[in-house]
């Protein structure tokens, strides 16, 4: 009953502590929260993902079912003002992802007279598993006029040195970049689109949205436990994804060390954000036997056309009745595989979008990628140069945004706040 | 477990069958899966819900929790060609609704080297409660050069009159009208983009996507069994909605009779759909007291003003100390009621949206409003002009899309299809 306390049990509970939400008296109430599920390995649909930790969740813990992902342009050359925001961000966030409201719907001294400090439509919804992972866009360390707005420019780690141009890029700046960002995920999106809106609505004045982009149907697992979702291509997507079991894999190609050169971003991470938009309408006119060939897997099952079932590795050298390799050598799981790049390997963590239509008669869909990596240089980087370069799959998709953040470690505990580490 | 058989499971025993989907063959496929659930007044979150009966569902059945609505255009002048895509959609939209494949992964006598008849994103995934509800749209009967291209013009009911202009309409004509639309709703927002993406791919030549729109969170409880659920002002909405339980007022209210003047729409309905644009940043800034009062209701339980609990009625009477009305001639509440309006009801079946962000620095975001009268003239349109004049909501709203479509009766069997009434 506790992991499932909704937020309209706890109005009552918060009561006054909820009004001095600037003051930092609350993190208390998050910290009691956590505890309630530290000790669940896997939570229920409707239970809280603990958020203090070494590394922010939403990276390693199980991917829920749906995403609002936000980035933000910092508005203020402020820095106390930023710095502000960062730490009423923080305790907001420890709250909402422990299933409680922002702030209080009234406000301090004078309950009904200011706008209310949370804005209602997650009211006597569980915690649904809300995540709140927070980025740093390279763009706040120099922006564009070359600024060092908030005097941070000498820590910006060499691991997020904007990314190259890859063959095909038909990117939007518009719904690129950006100096913040933070991923919400959870197992309801109105969960997840509270939570973003009350960032948005404690940011005003600080941070404006540049883009935000809605998910669902998460298109990689992040565990063993999980079965291998599909994307709308209709195939099964990250069967080889890295996974929180491997840990060996996982403290080698995820985590960033103090080693790697930034003191602020040990145990943090990097994200790579890539909008797909796939042409789905000239996908579906294509014959089920070409598309097979193009992922190299059996659309059914997602077996590697080599042989076997989903998991079992495919056998790049196999070849044929015809002498030519089952897995052809621009099918699209022989380019993404580690062998091809050096070994490689991402946490993927995207989600499939549908935004609607496009005016020419087609879905404007596609996959929201994610992926978190040590060095994105090291990892997507050679990965996506070689899908660019040969992955047939590129007739029928289409890069329109992409997007480069440093993740930070987890917040410790109520008096640590996202970006302490750089602005500390 | 037989509710909650997955795709996966289904692809094996559909075998054949599938590949015959043109041929009507598959019908009794999906008599045999609506029979599992026949008896189910309350589905489960994975379980089907019947598609054969006198109404069609997604109308009183219990609201779902996520949307994919679809308007199309047609785009062939040739009936005949038209009628078979109804016949094909209706046998598909049975096999999709049952928690099949809409067809086969390969084709008729060639599996592998024709295009999959199923899209394939949907495999695994139980029913999820998807219903497929289908309308007609005015332009299907006169185009917008007059023209009455399928031989129907003499059928179109009188409840199908163009709707007026309301004041403060922001109207974008690409995403209003639509010569068909289809509401798709689900518990999994993968279930229902699948089903309106098959139902776009069956219709190639025939029918073009002229919008779409997601939605989740269900902002209307069409059962006295649901709670009622809150829209992104942080309100509970629908709390006064036509439910399925008062079945006289459902019967009067809801259902158009042969005596309306239409016998082909005997058991239908008609749904109004409005896109309702929010600037919510502008309400997050608005206090807690003129929040409560521009609806009428308290925030945090719903109560109306004028005292009690949620379903207690509004006494619009009652004044305050200040000898004022608690709940204000301007509040929403009062506007919207039936006393307000010549009893006219209406059965809300509306969603949340939040389609990214509008390049502005604002999430672009508000409530895809539907409603299902049985006479839009006498029921949705004077409630509106109400709103529309005198509404204080109208501050921080706009519409922005208009569609009024005719929803024919329930498909009756596997030989019925969608729109035999009209073509038959």
């Amino acid at each position: 009953m506790a992991h499932t306390i909704s937020r309209r049990q706890l109005i009552a509970a918060s009561g006054a502590g909820a009004g001095l939400l600037a003051a930092g008296a609350v993190g208390a109430l998050a910290v009691e929260a956590r505890s309630e599920t530290a000790g669940t390995a896997s939570p229920g649909p409707h239970d809280a993902v603990p958020f203090y930790g070494e590394h922010q969740a939403g990276i390693v813990t199980p991917a829920q079912d749906r995403l609002h992902f936000v980035a933000f342009d910092v508005i203020t050359d402020d820095r106390a003002k930023l710095v502000e925001m960062l730490r009423d961000w923080t305790l907001a966030a420890a709250r909402m992802t422990a299933g409680l409201d922002a702030g209080a719907l009234g406000a301090v001294g004078g309950p009904a007279q200011a706008p209310p400090q949370d804005t209602g439509e997650a009211l006597g919804l569980p915690p649904s598993q809300l995540t709140l992972t927070f980025g740093v866009g390279g763009s706040l360390f120099r922006d564009a006029k070359g600024r060092d707005r908030f005097g941070i420019a000498a820590r910006r780690p060499a691991a997020l040195e904007d990314l190259p141009h890859f063959p095909g890029d038909a990117l939007r700046p518009e719904i690129s970049g950006g100096d913040l960002c933070v991923q919400a995920c959870a197992q309801d999106p109105q969960v997840a689109v509270h939570a973003v809106r009350n960032l948005a609505r404690i940011g005003m004045g600080v941070v404006s949205v540049r883009y935000s982009q809605l998910g669902f149907g998460r298109t990689s697992s992040t565990s063993t436990a999980q079965a291998t979702p599909r994307n709308l291509m209709g195939f099964k997507d990250g069967t080889a994804n890295l996974k929180a079991e491997e840990t060996d894999q996982v403290r080698d190609h995820l985590w960033a060390a103090a080693a790697d050169g930034s003191d602020w971003m040990a145990g943090g991470t990097y994200l790579v954000t890539r909008k797909i938009r796939m042409t789905i309408e000239t996908w579906d006119r294509t014959s089920l036997a070409e598309q097979e060939a193009i992922f190299g897997r059996d659309k059914g099952e997602g077996a590697p056309l080599s042989g076997g079932k989903e998991f079992d590795e495919p056998d790049f050298a196999k070849v044929g009745d015809d002498g030519e390799p089952l897995i052809a050598d621009v099918a699209h799981v022989r380019l993404a595989h580690p062998t091809s790049n050096g070994g490689a390997r991402l946490l993927r963590r995207g989600y499939n979008f549908v935004d609607g239509s496009d005016g020419l008669g087609r879905l404007d869909a596609g996959l929201f990628f994610m992926s978190y990596q040590r060095d994105p240089h090291k990892q997507f980087v050679p990965v996506q140069r070689n899908l660019a370069r040969h992955d047939i799959l590129n007739e029928y998709i289409r890069h329109v945004s992409s997007g480069l953040f440093a993740i930070p470690p987890g917040v410790r505990d109520a008096a640590d706040y996202w970006g302490a580490g750089l602005f500390g």
